[in-house]
């Protein structure tokens, strides 16, 4: 069983009509409904609105994929719960951040940049292309596909160069953009999917919802480390010769 | 149900007694048992003493995974079949390089390098260091474990970059070396494993056999990809016009 | 001094009028001339007409950089001189590659992959965005640049994964591309750039001359290593206790 | 010219004679010797002791390359100036973190993680594999070389995939690390050395100097960008048509 949490900020649907129209329970409830369809999948989900922005620090314990969509409220995300979910990544939980959430305060920490980019709203339409047929989170997903909405997020996308780069987008109006792509911090994996604006039914599209549910499956961790920088006083040929196991620090 | 081939150039065992005292049946038969207690796992194998080194279209064809040790008799593994099992590897089949094999025509061509290394033979014990504990194929591998004695492998190991760094490995002698390390070529995934030099009884090894199981379940493709560089007539916005579909080259 | 050796099919150029027209003295010879207003760059040709295809060893050992145009004759340069320049950038030489390049023997042989790609010729306009802006390749390069006209390359681009990505480009008619990326096979970089079609004045491009230009000087190497696989005898650890130096393979 | 600036906490070496009577100027001051040797270097120190840490805007804004020592005093680097110095490496600087660096709140803010490692000090001696001979950082250095005494830092070093690994370090109480490796936030180059205890001559070593030297040279910015997401309201199609340039964020 894999343990998911999807965050949303829920301020959009909440407040125009034309999108609840889409999302009637929320990003967050879109998302939940087509992950709950698999069985092996525990899916929970927690909203800025929610007592303490819907964390608790049992909760982020119990998570084994946190998935995060936000975008006017970033800054109202608590530094403190920043650093906790910065470091839960770290010993393992996986993280998958939703277009806008490219400005969030966890993924600008996790990535090091201002993860900045370029920004239209037009009513293009966008192709994205398949790079890596063979990765676990591009299984079922065609040479290419198309959104004929979305949001224009162009390069230069400010971002450490991705461990994988799986899709790339073409947009109608000129800009190409790496809108799908993974990353590594501590032990955890992040992966960053770039569709997804609030005005467009992005979450109801069938590739896009192959691509978050491979990716929980992918982002789910085999085991934690422990965040720690130890002091080894005995060191391992020593250990070797006195027969002395190795304190792991894996578990 | 995954098509695993194991193939081994069963020389060693078969001239040297106290190689065979090792391995009973040879390398290959050594995997194949520790593999065959996974009931998913349909394991094949092949020697270079076989018909056509035992390998066929038709076996190629049907296998998933290939594994491969060689040493003495890279030479007598004649190119036609090089070149189709790198072209298999290219549509999405798995490839296990093991220990010698780093100098197998295959794993070259695959590499685009002469995969040269320094090596001593010299009852050094070996430390191997687990980089990416979370990575699927380090499933279960604590932060290191030794090898009693192992042929010593020394950087500058001349292979391209790696996809991921998984194991780097330590020599009593004075050595180091990436001692398991992951490439994609075309669409198939790459796992290089640096133990396992006949004279020692490295693959009767726990870890060992985690990491070629795990690597074994890694590797196995999620698809297969066409090696065709189609020419286009029609552009995608055309297609997207005229409401056509591309002509999928994944299957 | 940097001695670059610019290699051309020459095919095109000499076959029909409206190719001569873009490039009289070929496509050679108008990145000779370009790359020839840099003082410290001593650059020579070579075309398939050539005898030898303008070959020689000692010409090959005094090389820093070799640059490839080829296109419909890839399959005429003999597999002798298509291993000679893989061993010699694997011992250092930097290799640039050149729009149908990606198809010549020896780009295959270096990659390890059939680097098939989609292509149509449609009269599409370009525009390649600059993803690396601070990478000595792109020095001098804005954000982004069209080229009114090229040969449409699609992914999926069949490369490994490249060590870098420098530019991706957009075509009107709804492909992206992996368009200017860099490897390294052995000590030597790699450097593949997509534009360069016979029929357009690419080669006349001000940044396509820049990215040439830049990529000569990236590629040049610091230094050559010999290839080979030495047995050593003694362990590092014996030399330090010997005070011996190591035979450095580094020269 | 280059400007180099040479942070260093300058703590030990205050504090302890044994340590002073290795760098009498304090670590900065050996560095800034030896980089002064070069013509095109123009270096500056500041240490924990100077006003404002040694630091502010000016300085920052006119520096190209910071290199930063420190050990017990990370916590008394203000918040303030630890993200001024992200930003700054993002639009460009570069950063050479060295040593003990790895837990500064720099480096772990660059990385988006812990940084922790394993470390012990009992004189064992350390021998450094090169691993990227061609590497513009590594021109000079041989296949390997060996430090008599250094602090041993063992693996996991918990840091995200280097962009590249240069160096490997071999250590005789049986630890390995990727001791000189690269990384890019934003468009600034990023090298981690990892030699550099205060309590071993280090940085009076040749290799260790050529390192560093080379690392200025190499991290030194081509450019500068803007770091901004710009909200771009005319399309790149459409400023083609309209025959209007891009408002280019690269300097």
């Amino acid at each position: 069983m894999i343990r998911v949490l999807v965050w949303n900020e829920f301020h959009h649907e909440q407040k125009h009509e034309h999108i609840r129209a889409i999302y009637p329970e929320g990003i967050h409830g879109c998302i939940r409904d087509f992950l709950k369809t698999n069985e092996d999948l525990q899916v929970t989900t927690a909203t800025i609105f929610d007592e303490n922005i819907g964390l608790s620090d049992e909760l982020l314990e119990n998570t084994d994929v946190l998935l995060w969509w936000g975008h006017v409220r970033h800054k109202d995300v608590p530094d403190e719960w920043v650093e906790k979910i910065v470091r839960r990544v770290n010993e393992g939980m996986g993280f998958i951040g939703l277009h806008s959430a490219h400005h969030s305060k966890i993924f600008k920490a996790l990535m090091g940049t201002p993860c900045n980019l370029q920004w239209r709203e037009s009513g293009d339409h966008e192709r994205l292309w398949n790079i890596a047929p063979n990765h676990p989170v591009m299984k079922g997903i065609p040479e290419y596909f198309e959104l004929d909405g979305e949001e224009t997020y162009g390069e230069r996308f400010d971002i450490p160069r991705p461990d994988e780069l799986l899709m790339i987008g073409w947009y109608s109006g000129g800009e190409v953009f790496r809108s799908v792509c993974t990353f590594t911090r501590g032990i955890g994996r992040i992966l960053y999917i770039q569709p997804g604006h609030e005005t467009f039914p992005t979450f109801h599209n069938q590739y896009i919802q192959k691509l978050i549910t491979n990716g929980v499956y992918w982002a789910a961790p085999n085991c934690r480390v422990q965040l720690t920088g130890p002091h080894s006083v005995v060191s391992p040929e020593d250990r070797r010769k006195n027969g002395d196991q190795p304190t792991d620090y894996i578990r």
